[in-house]
């Protein structure tokens, strides 16, 4: 399809809209993007989209959405799936689309659902400040074990893969949107909680995981963005946050 | 391939397993599934595979895993995605995989992984006592704000089917395996919560999602497994857990 890819989500925070940023700039893509409108105006773009986009496109739960000719989609590793697929970054042997959607949704789940629900614990529909007890205690409790469960997880992707002779990137020797999505919950998760990704790398355990980090980081295309004003600065609402008294280290 | 389906998942409750089998099950697929293993030899498979299936599968996270041939791939919507296209249960358009996808991981978000973090709000490594004040409060505000928020948005998806001529399941006139995920997790939401599922179906306001879960269940194939030995109960452990302290209603 010839038609523009146009991304549908609020103004503001990188939010989970920033994945499908990411994939789009990795691959030099032109697409528009909601984000330069205001914040009123792209909020009610994403709520009438939500809707249904016509076309056989059933209505939505959530943003981000992307939207491209008839097709509406939703669903951030959706949109992925089907943009990796299309750009060139899903891999290049048969089934690796699955192995690297098995990768991103990982990711997804432990360093950016589980990262938003540190903040908001007890329910979605409640702010911060009425849960903050809850949200110290379940941060205490992730930096101390899921965090470096999920660091020790993608180490060892990256570890297997150089004993095998391939790397450096999480399917072997071929750069993928698994990669770009973990650089981006790394990202994430380091403004939430700095000084436990700080004592993590200190510890020396985890030095592939920051090294794709920085891997990534220095890819020129998306070097420029993040250097460009198109990338958004996180903000303490949507996914990731920082709060003072959720900043703990582990024990 | 010819190889035969494996599912690879822990033995004694439906869990997300669940999902595949009956994906499997509506197709007339035949599989093996380490639920006929003693809990500690199917605990033993998963181990054993999560660290990888060779032939450039990486390690993986957390099961379910699907095992195909070669092909090892792990994430319950990931291992739908791929059954789905296979077994004709993924939509009949171009691009449906992408619709179908996106209502499968709206479900699994909604009423899943949702209901499973009622029962954890804190810490998954805690055990439930450890949270049990919290749990409490977590699922009072879950069926206050969220149960009716989800099944809202699925009677929209079915009415407005129904209004462009369409239906009964979620993608119009074509059955795929989005309508099996809702069923499941409208299933195991159930025994969650019985009490707010019961005053949900009392208020007739998600007529056409409860008729989906029952349309589901009389499905020739569904029903024979439904009742045999196969389709596993629910267990205060897994995915979907029954507390009297949190079997509360909307008020």
């Amino acid at each position: 399809m010839a038609a523009p890819y146009e991304l549908i989500y609020y103004a503001g925070v990188p939010g989970r809209g920033e994945h499908v940023r990411l994939i789009l700039e990795e691959a030099g893509a032109p697409y528009q993007d909601t984000q330069f409108l205001s914040f009123d105006e792209a909020r009610q773009r994403v709520t009438t989209w939500l809707a249904g986009g016509g076309h056989g496109n059933p209505r939505y739960f959530a943003p981000p959405l992307l939207k491209h000719g008839d097709l509406v989609i939703s669903q951030t590793p959706n949109i992925l799936l089907y943009l990796g697929s299309r750009l060139g970054l899903a891999g290049e042997q048969e089934d690796d689309v699955y192995r690297v959607n098995a990768l991103a949704l990982t990711a997804l789940d432990g360093l950016s659902n589980e990262v938003h629900d540190a903040h908001h614990p007890i329910a979605v529909m409640l702010p911060y400040a009425d849960q903050r007890e809850e949200s110290r205690r379940r941060s205490k409790e992730w930096v101390q074990s899921r965090l470096p469960s999920h660091l020790a997880y993608w180490q060892k992707v990256l570890v297997e893969n150089e004993e095998r002779g391939s790397g450096p990137w999480l399917l072997g020797s071929t750069f993928t949107y698994a990669d770009l999505v973990l650089f981006q919950c790394l990202d994430g998760t380091h403004y939430a909680f700095p000084k436990a990704m700080r004592q993590a790398r200190d510890t020396g355990k985890y030095d592939r995981v920051f090294k794709l980090w920085e891997d990534v980081k220095a890819r020129p295309n998306i070097a420029a963005y993040l250097a460009s004003s198109r990338r958004q600065k996180y903000q303490d609402w949507g996914v990731y946050r920082h709060y003072d008294d959720n900043d703990v280290i582990a024990e």
